[in-house]
This record gives C-alpha cells, sequence and structure tokens, in this order.
C-alpha cells in the first residue's frame, strides 16, 4: 500500500470514541452511566427551534448552493447579535460562517499558517486544535497554565514563548478543558501582546453563552479601535441552540480575514449548511430568553458540581466555568486514562482524561459538567467516594 | 496586519463570485440570462426529498453529534449501492460520508500528502482540487489531456509524470470540465499503472449517475482484488438528489484509508450533517427510477447542446459528456475570460473561462449544460451566432 501522510498516520486515533468504548463495558452496577464526556447540552433544543430546521430543510429555496461566507442573512443577524453580545461595532462584513467551530479553527489556521510555521497555544489546550495544526504540519508551541493560578496563561511566559516563528496564538475562553473564564483585563493583556508583537490572537469562544453571574460581557476586544488587525474570534451555534449535529458555526473578524478565509472554505465545503443558516438567523432573537435560562440552569450545574466533590478525600476542582471542570483525582502512581477508564467500567462515570488535554495533566480528568442535571451530578459523590482502586 | 499564509494569500479569489457579478452588468437585450456557471442541477430536489429532509431536520435525534465517519445506517446503504452499480463486494466498512465531494478531497488529499508531496493532476483539472493541494502547501504536477484525443489523459504522459515525489494520481470522470467520460478499460490501465508505482488513486466521480446511454458500469476498478491498496473513490449527492445545499458526500475506500480520513475528519467537521444523513438513506432506495428518469434528460441535454453549436462559425464542442461540455470558441486573440465575460455582459450566457481550468486553455469555455433544460440550450445557437465581438 502507498503510503500516508506522516502528520496524520502518526495522530492517535480521534479521542472521544476510544472513551465511548471504556463505556460498552460497564455493568450498570451503580446505575446508569453518568456521562460527561463530550461536551453536547444536557437538555434537547427548542420545539422551535426544530420547527424551523424543519421547515426550511423542507423548502427548496435552500437545497441550492449559498454564498461562501454564509447566508447574507444570517451574517447579518449574527454580526449585529456579536454587536451587542460585546457592545461594539460590527457587522455582517466581519462574519463568516463555518460548518461548526472545528472547522472555523482549520479555515483560520489554514489562512495564516503554513507547514513549518508556529502556533502558540496554552497547556492544557483543546485536543482538536493540536491535532488540526499537527495535520497540517504546522508547529505547535505550548506555555503551561498554572494550576496554583486557576489554569489562567501567563502573561510573561507568553511574552517569552513568542519567537519569530509564531503566526498566532490559539486561546479558548472560557476554557476547554478547564473551564476557567479568562478576566477582561487578561486578555486585553493578551490582546495588546500580540499587537505588539504582530501575530494573531484566535479566540475560541465555543462557550461564552455560559458565563458565571455578574459577568456583563466576555471581553473589550472588539471595542479597540484596531482589533481587526488583531483579532479572530471563533464560535459555535452548536451549544447554546443544542444542534451540534447540524454543524454551524461562525469566524468574526476583519473583512480582510474574511476574504483570505473565504478561499479556504471555498475548498473545503464550499459554503456551509443552508438551511440551517436560515433557522438560526430566526432563532438567535426568538430564542434569547432561553438561552439565557439554559445559562443560568449550567451555573447552577456547576455550583452542584462543586459541593458535590466538596472535601471528597484526595479529589479537588482544579478549576470550573462555563460548560467544564477540570478535576483532580487521587490517583498519583496512576495515569489519567487508567483513572478515566476505571471511572468508566466500574463507577459508571464517563470523562475524559487530562492527558488528551496536553503533557503532563495526567493528574486531571474533564468532566463536562453541562451534560447532566444537577440531580444527575450529586449522584457522582457516591461513586467517586467508593472509586478507590482505578484498576 | 500580521502576514497571512502565503499560500493562501497568493491563491486567486474563488472563481464563481466573479462570473456571478459578471451577469450582474448583462442588460437582458437577448432575454433572461442563460446560467451555465456552477454545476447545480437545473431542475428541482424532489417531493418526497424535501419532506425527508424537513422530518429529519424537525427530529431531535438528528440534533446531536454522529460518528465522525457518518452514520451507520447510510454508510450500510450507500456501501450497498456502490456494490450494485459497480457489481463488487464492498459495504459500510468502505465508506466515510463527508460534507460534500470538495470535503472529501480536501480529507483525502491531506490523509495522503503533506507541504512538499507532489499530487499528479490532468490538465485541465477541476480548479478547487488544484486550489485545495495549493493552500495546504502539496505540489501540482499537470499532465496534459489532448483535445485531439477527447480530452483523455494519456497513460505514457502519466507513467512519464511519476516521479519519486508523487504520492497520489488525482482524476475526475466523468471529467469536470471537459465533461469526457473516461473509458473502463483506460481507467483500468491507469489504475494498473498507480499500482505498480506505488501511488495512489483518487478519482472523483462526483458525475458518474450521469452516464450516456449504453454505459453498463463507470469501471471496473471495485472489482480488482487488490483495490483497497490503490483506490480512493470520490462521490458527491448533491448533483443526484438536487441537494448542494445540505452538503453531503462520501469517500470509497479502503478500511486502513477510512482509519486515517476519520483523524482529519474529526477536525475538519467533528461529524457530517446529521439529518440530512438519514434523509439521503432513505432517498438512495426511494428516488432510483426519479435519477434514472434525470439522467436520461440530462443525456437529451447533452444532445440538445450538440445539435446547437453544430456548424456554428468558428465554435466547437472539444468534449461533451455527464454535466459539462468543454466547447472551443473562435476568437484566437482573446483570453477565454475576455470571451466568457463577454458572452455574460452582452449575449446573456453565464459560463466559465478554460483558463480556470489550467494553463493553456485559453481557447476553451466550460457550458455547464446540465443546468438548463433542452429547450434553454436551443436558445444558444441564437445568442451565440450573433455574438462577434467579446470587447
Amino acid at each position: 500500500m502507498p503510503k500516508f501522510n506522516p502528520a496524520v498516520e502518526t495522530l492517535a486515533a480521534p479521542p472521544i470514541p476510544t472513551v465511548f468504548s471504556w463505556g460498552k463495558s460497564y455493568d450498570g452496577r451503580s446505575g446508569p452511566m453518568i456521562d460527561l464526556s463530550q461536551a453536547v447540552p444536557g437538555y434537547p433544543a427548542h420545539p422551535e427551534m426544530l420547527r424551523l430546521l424543519g421547515d426550511y430543510a423542507a423548502n427548496s429555496a435552500y437545497t441550492g448552493y449559498g454564498p461562501i461566507e454564509g447566508d447574507a442573512r444570517l451574517r447579518q443577524v449574527y454580526g449585529a447579535h456579536v454587536a451587542s453580545v460585546y457592545g461594539a461595532s460590527l457587522g455582517a462584513e466581519n462574519v463568516h460562517v463555518t460548518a461548526g467551530c472545528n472547522q472555523a479553527f482549520v479555515c483560520a489556521a489554514v489562512t495564516l499558517a503554513g507547514a513549518g510555521d508556529t502556533v502558540l497555544m496554552s497547556n492544557p489546550y483543546y485536543f482538536n486544535q493540536e491535532t488540526s495544526l499537527a495535520m497540517l504540519g504546522i508547529k505547535v508551541e505550548l506555555t503551561p497554565c498554572d494550576p496554583e493560578n486557576g489554569f489562567l496563561p501567563d502573561l510573561a511566559m507568553l511574552e517569552a514563548a513568542i519567537t519569530p516563528k509564531v503566526r498566532a496564538l490559539a486561546l479558548v475562553s472560557p476554557n476547554n478543558p478547564t473551564g476557567a473564564v479568562y478576566p477582561p483585563e487578561l486578555l486585553s493583556d493578551i490582546f495588546d501582546l500580540c499587537r505588539a508583537r504582530g501575530i494573531w490572537l484566535i479566540l475560541d469562544e465555543t462557550y461564552r453563552d455560559f458565563m458565571p453571574e455578574g459577568v456583563q460581557r466576555p471581553h473589550g476586544l472588539f471595542q479597540k479601535p484596531d482589533w481587526q488587525q488583531t483579532l479572530i474570534s471563533l464560535y459555535s451555534f452548536s451549544k447554546s441552540f443544542c444542534i451540534p449535529g447540524h454543524r454551524l458555526g461562525a469566524i468574526t473578524a476583519g473583512p480582510a480575514v474574511v476574504e483570505q478565509v473565504a478561499k479556504v472554505m471555498d475548498n473545503v465545503q464550499i459554503c456551509p449548511p443552508r438551511s440551517a443558516q436560515a433557522a438560526v438567523a430566526d432563532a438567535l432573537p426568538l430564542l434569547a430568553e432561553w438561552r439565557e435560562k439554559n445559562r443560568m440552569e449550567i451555573v447552577q450545574r456547576a455550583a452542584a458540581l462543586q459541593e458535590t466533590l466538596e472535601g471528597l478525600n484526595g479529589w479537588s476542582i482544579g478549576a470550573v466555568g462555563a460548560y467544564f471542570a477540570f478535576v483532580r483525582h487521587p490517583f498519583a502512581d496512576r495515569t489519567s486514562s487508567e483513572v478515566a477508564e476505571g471511572l468508566a467500567r466500574k463507577a459508571g462515570i464517563l470523562c475524559l482524561p487530562g492527558s488528551y488535554f496536553g503533557p503532563g495533566q495526567e493528574r486531571y480528568l474533564r468532566f463536562a459538567f453541562a451534560n447532566a442535571n444537577s440531580e444527575t451530578i450529586r449522584l457522582l459523590r457516591d461513586r467517586v467516594q467508593r472509586f478507590d482502586d482505578p484498576s
């Protein structure tokens, strides 16, 4: 057989199916499996969302190709939404619709960097961003996030890591996997650093609709007069509207970036799926209250998780927020994969090993707590307490 | 502003929107615009297809993520369909569903080749394949297809072009842009050449449902005992089901290839759009007769085009078949862009310049004749006849 691209062949198999396979051998002894693995909303899409998706999908007006950058109406509606969320002045020309946020990241990466260039990421990182860069031959440099500082990136360390080969810094806030919500002041400092050093800042904001109480807006970067020269913000409609299966996300950036991204998207996808774009354009204003209710629900789930794990022998929460908690386990002589596999097989808890998110994360597990309601989350206490042997 | 990836920045703007912009300045003097630019079916999707798309999109069972490789049911149904079309023995394990055939090509390319590797293509080529490789830093080598031989690739030339840096040969049959249907014997010889030289054969078969009369099957490659070591076949559901806006295609290959492609697809897309997969799994057997009727309709449209351009001063058809004709224009001192732009602005005919499909194609235009019915196609004669000055 001819060779494969070694950059692909050496990638590990996609992590989520591996974790699912652990769950299959759970015998149900502690009750139904609690799935905190993949970040999927633990409540269904709104009936009105389903009606809109169905109506537009059955409509022949949406069977044809659309504009590469996304349908004009969604770009306009989403641009206005972003302007409102951030108190900033931007519009349709700043929006490129994509088929999900992973695709947004891949297209942004190809737009900014080629094989041999370097993109700077945090450790821990969202694994698909790391594998996306690796498969493209783009080098990844990591800067550690100190657990003692809530897993926030460190400005001085970032500064030291920006070598001449670095084309972009890729961050995720609220963070996947830790849940850490980066403070606006920190993001402002990081933006200023990127601008001063002439590199792009790719900020994945997939989880920004699930902010804790009291956050007025995620950050003020879109208010900086020259944000379009530095910032590329990524977003996903999957989580907020509970429709990951419909594959819809967006890039918010300057028109010059949108123009380059469109060349990449034309090759990758020609255009994003049409009917879901029309449905989300309607749903964005229509389901604003419902999304706010969900945000409050998920804030309660985070609180439930904190209560549940409080004072549990050897377990602690490294960081928690939005969708995720990065949980420290007590088994110093075990890998995070061994612990996660044990939790799946013996305790009926499906979560991801810290090692999936970067080197040196063996003491951690990612709990996508937003998947489960507070009642289910409280069941974790007993299961975790009785779990004393990962093997 | 920080730099973009030069491999993206140097790409020309996507061609289809440029051509659409020419059409906007047509004053309607010869009647409504005849759009033969983008390859889109010139008839609507079947009402049953729309009903299925609507029903599944409104169903909450399809709002979640699905398997990376595609939903089990579509993989099974499509695998059986391919087995039946080619009289071959293959199944679900040979199928990777994608969001359209462009994505299938990009994922296959990343799977097989990295920056600096070479992929061999024909000249003329389908432009998005060339730009996909270019944006990834993969080098493209071209072998000419002789107009005197119906734009078929030449085996000896292919053989000479396979240097040690070549990782794959990418071909399209029925061809885009020429419409040429590669004979099974030629494809068999090309397969044997690729196998002997240890390179992959990527065969884009987006238009295989629109074969001329009398073709029993597109080729016999899937019957070769070791096809999985060499062949990667690409397909699109967009044309046959008239649903390009729903973005659905497929890769047919060996399980070892599917396993590698899944790593790439996980990064690019996580999974293909869910509800459209369920709808197409139903529609594949259900709308078989309707697709056959459409095939016959498009065969008639090809005949109508041949009659229409026959004996027209200086115009001739270089090749025709499936969806496309590669038409030779009489303006030796004009570029194909000048002629195409003139046809759009003055004659109300939207088509693509030959130069979009490779160097040295200035005397040709691509007519996507399948977009228009026979009656509309016959209107071309008068418009082309009166068009004597592209400027």
